[in-house]
């Protein structure tokens, strides 16, 4: 039995305590912001946005329990959104002894000034000052759905399989399937863009709703038109971050659940049905928005690649227009003829 | 203006008059089976099948008026189903002046004695005695979408990008997208095997039907995770084949439109509740299953490829699985721990 600390009880975060708990563990689930989801799981076991009874013996601490929950740990589950990567990283991984294994639920890459674009563990092992060891979990998880048991397979990824392997035998469970990667550069990429794209394919949603009216069957043709680029462009910018393709399978398992519901669909669905940036912001007041997020950094750092000549904005169109839309006033236009190929083998 | 033959008047047939009329040929449609249809379409221009009026000036023809329906056509167009892939061939190509360009809404592969897939054009290319120019379209379309001209974005594959692009400028409107590639086999591939494991996802639709009953909430962790390990398969079998990646957005996007309904959905969700699958089909009694024939095809094919040391079967349990549930009276047990990968770059 080992001791798994958990910091940011939100969805996510407190989903794992499911695969933690099923494996023996001493589950520690430290909320960051949700004092009311703690004051019940403490009182009652229920966690009140999961909606869900956690696993007996899931013991959670507010914020000001953070070292308490820490000590001792012999794995640290990072459980917040990429909003919060940089308070974990300022404030958890210093109370961190060298070499703690942290897993990260987070998605989420960073840009250097020149366009390069980093995954989150990597950049933050650049900068942690002692030995780190920052690794990530990517792939299509719905929360309540791990929380249900249900069956979900997911990629670990890390710069040492040594250590994943170990990750996974501490985590692994008959509905929790854990594919193991040294490949961080191309899952991170793979996982973060998903984000994006989901937007991207669900304007087709929202343009159906404007010209037929909401409650009116889907047309697929144009969601799977999307689809399709989608997955063109993420393996452009897989292959840019010299990722490897053995990991689109996470991006396009993880854009085809995340179409289906949650926030980043609803964005798509607006802006796609005629509401402005702006408009559709507000009609999601308070909601975090990571496909905006990194819609937003990944189009500027691509044109400043295509600056060092490095990659080409013309490679993006997709991400481009959803980039316009949110950020330059475009009105939604999908630049279908762009989406045309020809190639020669 | 060119005259366009289409022969077959099915769902997908008939749907290219639309692209084909809306460029102002001369569209002539031969109904093989579909007498009703034709005589409908004679009479008032409705089709009674795809059950949308068709483009003024489309000309029906019964089987009896194929030779004249191909008199001095500049293209032909295949509408068979795989099932009718051979009659075409030996009823239709002879008829042809040489190197009248085919172009082909058929997918699928045929093997050889040794378990080489070969894609449908190359195999009658190869036999045709003649010189033929067969070229075929992949790519997500529903029929009905696309005869109501929603935005649809498919692949045209053939041997000679000349060719191509003639077929693309006769048939290229603002709502059907053509990209050109001459990678036949890797597009053949990518478009066959989505029916195969679109059956494939559909499964957990069916298990969380029996599970939870019809009507209840999906789940989509599963189908995330079956997504995701046929584009893995997919990937795999493209490799062995000589395709490119290039073409697996198709794969991916046709997945994606294949799984929210029609045959093979269904069959999946049945079998997926636990019907057998002489049950499964006598439920569906009357309808062709091309997902059944090319899952049952491509794993005999795999297995005699691992004989010769070219593929490995271990890297299809999903296929594996789907032919044993149709062939081997298998019972429903999605072999998710083989979905577990370990890659180390």
């Amino acid at each position: 039995m080992s001791v798994i600390t958990i910091v940011g009880a939100g969805m996510m975060g407190s989903a794992m305590c499911f695969p933690a708990a099923d494996n023996g563990h001493e589950v520690r689930l430290v909320g960051i912001h949700n004092r009311e989801s703690i004051d019940s799981v403490r009182a009652t076991g229920y966690h009140t946005t999961l909606k869900r009874q956690l696993p007996k013996g899931v013991k959670a601490y507010h914020i000001e329990g953070l070292r308490e929950a820490l000590e001792g740990a012999d794995l640290v589950i990072s459980g917040v959104s990429s909003f919060g990567a940089k308070w974990f990283e300022e404030t958890v991984l210093p109370l961190l002894p060298e070499n703690t294994p942290v897993l990260s639920v987070t998605k989420g890459l960073e840009a250097t000034e020149d366009g390069t674009l980093i995954p989150f563990p990597t950049a933050m092992a650049a900068r942690a000052g002692k030995k780190v060891s920052l690794n990530a979990v990517g792939g299509p998880v719905i929360s309540f759905e791990l929380a249900d048991r249900q069956q979900t397979e997911i990629a670990f990824c890390g710069t040492d399989m040594e250590v994943l392997k170990k990750l996974k035998a501490m985590l692994a469970t008959d509905y929790y399937h854990i594919t193991l990667t040294t490949d961080v550069a191309g899952l991170e990429c793979a996982v973060a863009m998903k984000n994006a794209y989901a937007l991207g394919v669900a304007l087709a949603i929202g343009l159906n709703e404007k010209k037929y009216g909401e409650g009116t069957s889907e047309h697929y043709n144009p969601q799977a038109a999307l689809f399709e680029e989608s997955v063109r462009e993420a393996m452009k910018l897989m292959t840019i971050m010299n990722g490897n393709m053995e990991t689109l399978p996470f991006f396009a398992g993880d854009l085809y659940v995340t179409v289906f519901g949650g926030r980043t669909r609803r964005i798509g669905v607006l802006l796609g049905k005629g509401y402005t940036y702006p408009e559709a912001r507000e009609i999601l007041a308070g909601v975090t928005l990571e496909s905006v997020a990194i819609a937003t950094l990944a189009s500027e750092a691509i044109r400043k690649m295509e600056a060092r000549g490095v990659a080409k904005v013309s490679d993006f169109p997709l991400l481009m227009h959803i980039d316009g839309i949110i950020n330059r006033k475009e009105e939604v236009n999908v630049p279908w003829l762009t989406f045309e190929q020809e190639s020669t083998y």
